[in-house]
């Protein structure tokens, strides 16, 4: 097993792809905005779009930039976007590593015109992949991964007829987690890698195509889900509909879908490979309500990501439901930290207690993960004061013990409270009356039949690893 | 009884305030932005902090921009507000009228130095009063109504020794609606108007004293709340404590608080005058199970205001609460809005609806209040198409009919549905299987013992009223 | 005598006013815009402009903000300033004290309606009259003295039933220099001290009058130049015409324009009193040339203000002018000073020497004015390493004695090398190889038999002085 | 000949480039800062930055935007370029396709680590090397030739074991026109086309060592010149000093500078290949007298361009040199130009005309071309209406009459007022009492025996050209 060596601070998604083709020759740059917004919990560092004109010049026009959709986008840059198929990218702020050199899509010009691309995911051999391309003469401007999938794509792309074509043969080259959204001049193309270790799926109002990362954003603008990306699949929209090549996919029992979009990435309103993310949560509570019962009077879910998994245990357990806290929505990215001299902490600006609901109550709270713990100490000790006899605390996770080389940010094992300390001692820690974390074999319950990854916390992973975090090799 | 002409969109308070000072010399200005993060919700138009440091030059160094709390400060301009002696404010958006000179906290030079002031609330006599100071040689530089009474308090202190007593002698001028915090070179003051319709709150940490509109900003920089302060009382806090000057109260029967800071404007975990804001939504909802029950599956809030009143209808009701809604918290002030030609509405870009959640379910959806019918109607129209058969809607709050004079932002009368339309044709218009509004007589159950002012709905005003708009009569 | 006590580096005018008024109702403000933009060099710290639509609604639209023009207005904002009445101000940068609270036209609402008011000059007697207004109940929001002024107006408007009425008797109450442009609903009126200590001038263009600080302005909006106002005059501005009213001019003899105006603030192109900035300037070149004659090989100007007088003293001692160096125009206001570790010197990346002109030559190096004399000795060792033999400094202004009360920034005297040392003493500290001041009794040949204000080189002020610094006074 | 079809307003340079290297380890980015604040003149559409540690971990650091050096950078920006080894680039603002993904350094990642290129200069067969590459391939990530040199160093240096070979051998492959600063991880590379079309220079300062587009920025930061780049040659500079390579040189005669460096883009303090910038500007002048001699009062420049071909006119011809015009330093970029509707000309506010200069006199007005006449045609109408009897127009270039293709942005012929019209056509267009163009013949004196490029004025280009204009190609 692998150590993690990065600093971090919490868990995080690399990205949200978006792609729109309105094949009525509409302009598709609202409806990306549109799509990006409902996909913004997926990645607030930087994002961009990128359109073309499939009837004109099939130039790209593109705009990309640091910080959240409605920082980067007004109306008039929307204005200027003008074309009827566009691709759309959110990405997920990693300390330091922040540049708009890195915003996404990337657009690109190559033999065949022009192409740009949006990618979720990370590549296990992409530093193999870029050393072999350098020594091919090839020269690179950003330091992310997805670089390297424009390269093979345009390489690919000499030897073939058809783009969709060039997509196949790159996916036989890269290796690791990917969901792209491509726009080659008329064409519109998704892809999955084939252990669907990252969400894409397809939605359809009138003449205009979406492909997104979640079902939520389809919603948005909207469009009638179609279908899911089946893991492995390349599907290729244009004026002829939807062709699918399944020829990369893989036997659906080896297939290893990211449990942690259910637990926690994707948004709940979002149905993912016909899971619906609400409904996995509502039975991760139920898990833990079975494993953990406990004598109490109250079951309550820390905002925003332990609501659905609270209403579970409580369904399951009988013990009633309750809104404890009242989250502020205004404190964002930009919110300035008190500093820990200060009397006020960080998590009392973000969340505040009802004192009504939970004095002289027994609490259960439901939580999807504990990172370092400080954040789930100060809760408790919160409650503890607005006169909470006894909290309870359930997580919704097992605890991370393995690095994630697909794409999800989890801090180092210095940081991970569970890597050093027994359950017992974490209890101890941050001051709960009993800790129950979701046990390993319950995950398969959340997402039914289908093949999942739960390799950070079994270290079990689908596929060779590098051995060492290599998310920032380029920079 | 009088119309109104004014047009807008939505229901709008007009202010939030807070206050503090440290009595050893610390420095303010962090916890008054963390205080009026708190305050956020009561208005996203403008804020200011302006400060002085007691000790030493007394000076007042102050910042106010158009904006969000944290866009209009950052960290460089927090470390330029030196002073142990703060005042905030935030300020709601009115169409149109939004200028930074109209920002506050309003900072003057006088006869007795300095001296800062913040006010959430509308006062009725402004136009007489300007219009006397202005044939006194009085210019005016805002078109707010705070530079009258900062006047007031100008020209009463060349008679009286303590700058408290100059407010109160201003407040024997004023009327209307008010809560106000004041600081004079040396102190902090705090006043109510008799009637008590904006609500004011002290808390404490060691040696700092606070004052703010809402005991939610008391509990997010970490203090302990002390004690409301009264209508009509003026607490003056200076290094002996705080002191509390009675006698521009009225009888607690004809005081008139706010009702709407129950329904809608105030946080849930605030408490104001000794009813916690929580408890009254769910008696609010309890009251409409009560009113108008009906057979379901399934009790939903409209997030954010409905959830707590859905609580409370289905704790009496004993029908299951269920989260129908993802509500997308990056859609804020700044969003593009879609046009109306484009397929996305409004609506479903800030809210989806979970299927798994309504599908085949018979709702009961309770929101606080109805405007111009149109997001409800849409609400509905989405829950109808994600399977719910049938959706009843609860309101916890009566029928807009009158206009507020006091600083709620009430559409006029052309706008508001209820102007025109019967309950049954509201109903119908918004495809709803049945409506219920809040009942008048219900009201008072919110609120316990308090005397409060429900004249938006019933038109009895708790003082005489300028018979037409004047909020922006300056303009 | 008295001393200076703040602490600055340069030298500095306090502003520039303009205004325009369209008789046949178009909109001024690019007018404005463009006025200001040619008064851009008397101040660079914040600009506003205030606009009425005089047959409209009457309401003042105005814009103000900190920095240059062209960083102020955009497009848009030029767009939204609908009026045909306009009142424009650029105001100085003094070190610390810039506050967009500050910045001008001052935008006033009192009895007889609003009032816009631009003022360039200090009074003498701010702090008693800021005194007396507020022991009559005045309040003041900024620390400017112009507020002082419009209170004034506001207060004797009471009494008398015109605008030009009030200002007239407001200027019986101030004392100092002023420059002042009003606009009152319908009217523009502008008014100069008795003295004449800052200038103002009219122009005309079809139905539209305008007044500016400078005759340049009028030619920038391709108007006509009328006249100047004269020292001690109002006139007022209607559709009837330009109305003149003397009563509070004083005797030409007594008249002290600054001088200078002539000498360094005014631009070239501007005529002040009918006295040319050009021809005043060649005036003192030739004097200088008389004064101090030198066996020299080419005569060069310090870019931009020491060139004319340059000239002016090759055409007086025949000998040749010439171009020495190249001054980068893009380094301005917000330029990033090196250190002093740095190797580069702030005079080089502004200033450089064309070594073609003057290697090998005896150079006469004219200037206006030597303050710290550090950039005058860089300048020099300059000169010296491109190949100069000799440099003979002459100097267009005396040496800087005595403060200036009425607006011009001059350093403290601890800052002024005249101050502390001999000229003998100063020439050789800067490494020049002759050093002239221009003699005292030789400034009357620049303005002709004009009355005018050297109080900074003698001590004779025109009139009482406060005897300290006041321009900070009320910060 | 070929005929030119873009549509630009004036005539521009492509860009400047500037490189520091600093052996003892110090950090260069404030160096590059006040060398590219010299260079601003030759762009002022964006700029970069971009720097190495030699002696660290030799990441690049970059940053690059639109905008002005002073607008792009903050103290802040700097501070984090932390290097010794840095390339700087100012860009030219062409119409329309100004994109920020354009700015330079362009700064790649490829087989030997990293590389940051600066380019000034236009390829002629850039469109041929570009598809050859992506026949190979390649992908781009911008529209400007410099990403065609990256992708040639990149791979010939997959060849060789040098920096500077790779760039020898991209040298045999490139055409055009090009002068590269480029920073291999311990190198500073500096190389100019064989005809040495664009400038660059070397400077040395205590172990610091400088290249420049113009000598003047080796001045601006404190350096000593060292001498010029050779045309064709490549210096190769480390720890070891200066290493030249001139076995791409060709023969002297053959070489051809662009003369349009001496007329107009080059600042007058600058030397180019041991020619003095304003000395040719005098001989240019000189050369005006002698063709077109004239009885006149008074020779004036119009700013900036002029005034030096004007001094040299006046020296030539004994005939006085005056200041006739004040040009407003502050109209920029970024100003808001009138409308045609409008009273005020753009002329109007960036120049104005001192009528004490210019009354009642015969005047010779020297200005460096002619693109469309209209600015032309004002100034002498502003001239004339300041009372100039006569105004006689001198043209320090030939007039325009055929399409560069190495980087000067010359207007199509529609535009070129020669294209269509005799002199004596264009002289009464623009209202001129006589008008005299630089004599072809006559240019060869502004540069000795250097060999130069005047193919706009004559079709005799130095080598193949495309016969269209292909610098916007890419987009």
């Amino acid at each position: 097993m692998n150590k993690l060596e990065k600093v971090t601070t919490g868990l995080g998604e690399e990205c949200g792809v978006f792609g729109a083709y309105d094949m009525d020759g509409g302009d598709v740059a609202p409806s990306v905005y549109y799509g990006l917004f409902a996909l913004q919990h997926r990645g607030q560092e930087s994002c961009g779009i990128a359109v073309t004109d499939t009837y004109g010049e099939r130039k790209v026009h593109f705009k990309k930039g640091l910080g959240l959709v409605n920082e980067v986008f007004d109306e008039e840059s929307l204005q200027t976007l003008k074309g009827n198929l566009g691709v759309g990218h959110v990405r997920y702020s990693t300390a330091g590593g922040s540049k708009v050199e890195n915003a996404m899509p990337l657009v690109i010009n190559y033999v065949k015109g022009t192409l740009a691309i949006a990618h979720n995911g990370n590549l296990t051999n992409a530093i193999e992949l870029r050393r072999e391309l350098e020594y091919t003469g090839a020269i690179f401007q950003t330091t992310i991964d997805s670089e390297v999938i424009a390269y093979h794509i345009a390489r690919e792309r000499l030897n073939v007829s058809m783009a969709e074509e060039a997509v196949k043969r790159a996916m036989g080259k890269i290796k690791g987690a990917y969901a792209l959204v491509v726009s080659s001049p008329r064409k519109m193309i998704g892809a999955r890698d084939p252990f669907g270790l990252k969400p894409l799926c397809i939605g359809k109002e009138g003449n205009t195509y979406f492909l997104a990362s979640e079902s939520c954003a389809i919603a948005a603008v909207g469009a009638e889900f179609v279908r899911d990306v089946e893991p492995g699949e390349i599907v290729t929209i244009t004026k002829d509909g939807i062709h699918s090549d399944l020829s990369m996919a893989i036997a659906p029992q080896n297939q290893a879908r990211c449990i942690f979009e259910y637990i926690y990435f994707a948004r709940t309103d979002s149905t993912i490979d016909k899971v619906n993310v609400y409904h996995s949560r509502i039975i991760a509570g139920k898990a833990l309500a079975q494993s953990y019962p406990v004598d109490a009077d109250l079951v309550v879910g820390v905002p925003d990501s332990g609501l659905v998994a609270a209403k579970g245990y409580s369904e399951q357990s009988g013990i009633p439901y309750g809104m404890a806290f009242h989250k502020n929505s205004y404190v964002g990215r930009t919110f300035i930290k008190p500093k820990q001299s200060q009397r006020e902490s960080s998590v009392k600006i973000k969340l505040n207690v009802i004192e009504e609901v939970v004095r002289d109550k027994r609490i259960v709270m439901v939580d999807d993960s504990i990172v370092r713990g400080t954040t789930c100490a100060n809760i408790i000790k919160m409650l503890k004061r607005a006169g909470a006899k006894e909290v309870h605390v359930r997580i919704s996770s097992p605890p991370f013990l393995y690095p994630c080389y697909f794409g999800t940010d989890v801090p180092s094992n210095e940081q991970l409270i569970a890597h050093s300390h027994t359950t017992e001692e974490i209890r101890e820690l941050i001051g709960a009356d009993s800790l129950g974390y979701m046990k390993i074999d319950k995950l398969k319950n959340m997402v039914g039949s289908l093949g999942y990854c739960d390799a950070c916390f079994t270290g079990n992973y689908p596929m060779e690893v590098p051995g060492r975090d290599i998310s920032h090799a380029f920079e």
